[in-house]
């Protein structure tokens, strides 16, 4: 964009401003009101990019405002990235097409922009031209295509995880492993205990299934043992289902010596202990701790893993590693659910594995996402309500933040997605989650987005509160009623 | 295999063969004791393709047999495969490790042989060289990829088959529809009417999700109208399943008028059609019937679709045509079972759809299956005992055989399997078919395949019912004892 050779008139923009209406007995003050109108008319296409707005004195003079309410107005969306000042020149629409899309914070998925593609097309046409590739395209087994099982259990067993009395079962992404641990290892009526807050399609696996979901709480440090130790004892659980390092939605991660106090009191309860893995190849910061499957020496852990997390979800390949009569029990059941699990993407991607390629990607994966974990910590502490809370997790992709109440994240979700960004509220990970609770992912995002995004946030959270207070304020004080 | 380089030494042989031992008072006659000696010595390994077998004369002499029984036994291993006479020069050990493999008759799949792979790598090729690889790797919509739903919605409304307020779900394969189905619109207790006999994926994907599965017999003609009326009347079932096109396993069509009359009825019992078409586009001979998706003008009926019964099975693609609400409680479902199926896949499958090629690929098929099936019911009418019965569909991949008493499919199946040949037994598709039945699954196997795998069958069975006849004969007269 050569904003010098489109030399826009800007008092065709200031008569357009001029029409905005200003609404002075509204909690929302002007220069806020003044801010929306311009984000709208860049939005709606009235205002383009290359456009130069009026300088605030001028715009000041025509609205019969005060030049720093201008000025407030513009800074804000400055800080939005909707416009940016050139001094000496004055201030322009920005270019916003790409940029200024919806910034999602809603979805725990990698970023496309990362896929590394040129490998995979690499690695897609050594597939194409080999010899097996007849072989792949026909009927396969329930367990899934020997070669990538192979690689995972190989993998399993020289990284300490596996003992080698264990098998894997290819599934159709964690989601598809929750729903065949259901189907196959739980009875209607039976308890299960689960992270709460959680990811729902995993509570939603569960309660589909007929079992008896239990939520136990989590803190910063994962599940809460005591409450753990007392569901354990009061609910006696057929299984219990944990995620270990980064937790989603939380961000949490289990320490290590919490850790070997969850393997024994599960075991001392004779529950199956269910361990989702997904998110634990991503640490960002701090020493790595073992899995719990690794630490149990009884060897009947079963482990969750995916590829998803890493890369390309649209493929849709996770696995079980599970002691041998739970995976043959898991893989009769896929034979009744969907035969078994599509054999070209399972192809590719044990190439990817083998070949090195994904080792690789994982570790720029980690050196993104640390970027991007530190952007959102950072823009958390400026942007956010000072009386906010975030938790600071050292991997994954997600962190959980609390706002202040009377703050309701699900009510003021339309009001963000209004200015163009999105989370997803606690209520959609508990039941019983404060309604300040919403669940930031920011492992899809660049820094420059997060930044944006949670400026955007910060604002509208800072300002509702601001309203409250003042509406709380404006009330009568009850013993006048 | 050059014959004449590898100069056998035929004495050697019949040393070899002279070791066999031949029980006079067996019921199974000599020269078959022998071929099965000599079939098992090539198994083995001690006879070797290109070995010279001896003379008739020298190996009578030897055994002390007269030449026709030799004679009998070589003219069995001939018409099996295992050797071959050369007039002048004597019989030898044929190649077998490729020809002469297990002749499976036990999988309703097409013929790995058949897959247009060149084509498949053209088509894939191209996927990976478009714009949208990125989009297709990243996570994408429980009812599927969108070009491929709408070239399917688009297929299906221009070939008269949806009415226009049809969507589309796009599950892995066919198992999973009837697994979504189930899981989406059954609640425990309700009835399901299936075929009987039906193939057990269908029946396992309802009962699992608690229906009272109701089997209504199958003849020649599909569903006995009769039966499933008197079903719709005693049972009130939520659904009734119906493969109105080469049902699996008998391979039997419903007849123009029939189909009217199932719809008519079905609807007048309020129970909801399910349509599994998906060996519908193999008719390999006879006028091309409607769906009953297209005759039903109410739109109501859902019918399951699948590319795997044309090509590439290994994929897992199928889908489901249903009115928008059932589909939508059907990728409800899926997201819970698996989010959505894999995008790959279903990039390269359209593409192979929108260019031609999978129409190409199907006329293919279908010249390949006509020449199968003839193949297949020359060959039951040629070798099968006489009394037997089987049925003669005009597409599809199965045939239903009925052997006479007192011949029991499943026992005989490992005898079979000892000559290298497999079926499934009928009672694996119902738990009242007759001992005899049984399946022959016929489009995976070339024409030569085929005759020697039902010839091998028939020499079993034939020899079976004489020695039941014999020993039946033999029993003391009940009076007597």
């Amino acid at each position: 964009m050569d904003y010098l050779a489109s030399e826009p008139i800007w008092y065709t923009v200031l008569f357009m401003l001029t029409a905005v209406h200003l609404d002075t007995a509204s909690h929302t003050p002007i220069y806020r009101q003044l801010s929306d109108h311009i984000r709208e008319s860049i939005r709606s296409g009235n205002l383009n990019p290359g456009d130069r707005i009026p300088p605030t004195r001028e715009l000041a003079g025509q609205l019969g405002l005060n030049r720093a309410t201008i000025a407030a107005a513009y800074e804000l969306l400055e800080s939005e990235g909707w416009i940016k000042g050139h001094v000496g020149r004055g201030s322009f629409v920005q270019p916003w097409q790409n940029e200024l899309t919806p910034i999602s914070f809603a979805s725990s998925r990698p970023s496309e922009e990362l896929f590394p593609l040129d490998h995979f097309r690499t690695v897609c046409r050594q597939v194409l031209d080999g010899q097996d590739l007849g072989a792949i395209l026909q009927l396969g087994s329930p367990f899934g295509y020997e070669p990538l099982r192979r690689w995972l259990i190989e993998d399993a067993f020289t990284s300490g995880i596996s003992r080698g009395s264990d098998k894997v079962v290819i599934t159709n992404g964690c989601q598809q492993a929750l729903d065949l641990i259901a189907r196959a290892l739980i009875q209607p009526g039976d308890a299960v205990l689960v992270e709460d807050p959680v990811y729902p399609g995993l509570r939603e696996a569960f309660s589909r299934s007929g079992a008896r979901v239990i939520g136990v709480q989590v803190g910063e440090d994962g599940y809460r043992l005591d409450l753990l130790e007392h569901a354990l004892r009061r609910d006696r659980p057929k299984l219990v289902l944990v995620t270990p390092s980064f937790q989603n939605p939380t961000g949490a991660s289990l320490p290590l010596d919490a850790r070997h106090r969850l393997i024994a009191i599960v075991r001392d309860a004779g529950a199956l202990l269910v361990e989702n893995a997904i998110y634990a190849g991503l640490r960002y910061e701090g020493a790595p701790l073992p899995s719990l499957k690794a630490m149990d020496e009884t060897g009947e852990t079963v482990q969750l893993g995916s590829f998803s997390k890493i890369a390309f979800p649209g493929l849709r390949v996770g696995w079980v590693l599970a002691p041998t009569r739970i995976a043959a029990a898991l893989a009769e059941t896929k034979q009744w659910c969907d035969l078994h699990s599509d054999q070209l993407s399972q192809a590719v991607l044990v190439r990817f594995a083998e070949s090195g390629l994904l080792e690789q990607h994982r570790k720029r994966m980690i050196e993104t996402g640390a970027l991007r974990l530190a952007a959102c910590l950072e823009a958390c502490a400026r942007h956010l309500p000072k009386t906010a809370r975030f938790t600071r997790p050292q991997g994954g992709m997600n962190l959980w933040v609390t706002l202040p109440a009377p703050l309701d994240a699900a009510e003021l979700l339309h009001r963000a997605e209004a200015v163009g960004v999105s989370y997803l509220p606690g209520r959609f990970f508990s039941a019983t989650a404060e309604p300040g609770c919403l669940r930031l992912s920011f492992a899809g995002l660049n820094p420059g987005k997060i930044h944006r995004g949670v400026s955007l946030l910060g604002t509208l959270f800072k300002e509702e509160l601001a309203r409250a207070r003042l509406a709380h304020h404006s009330q009568p004080a009850l013993a006048m009623v």
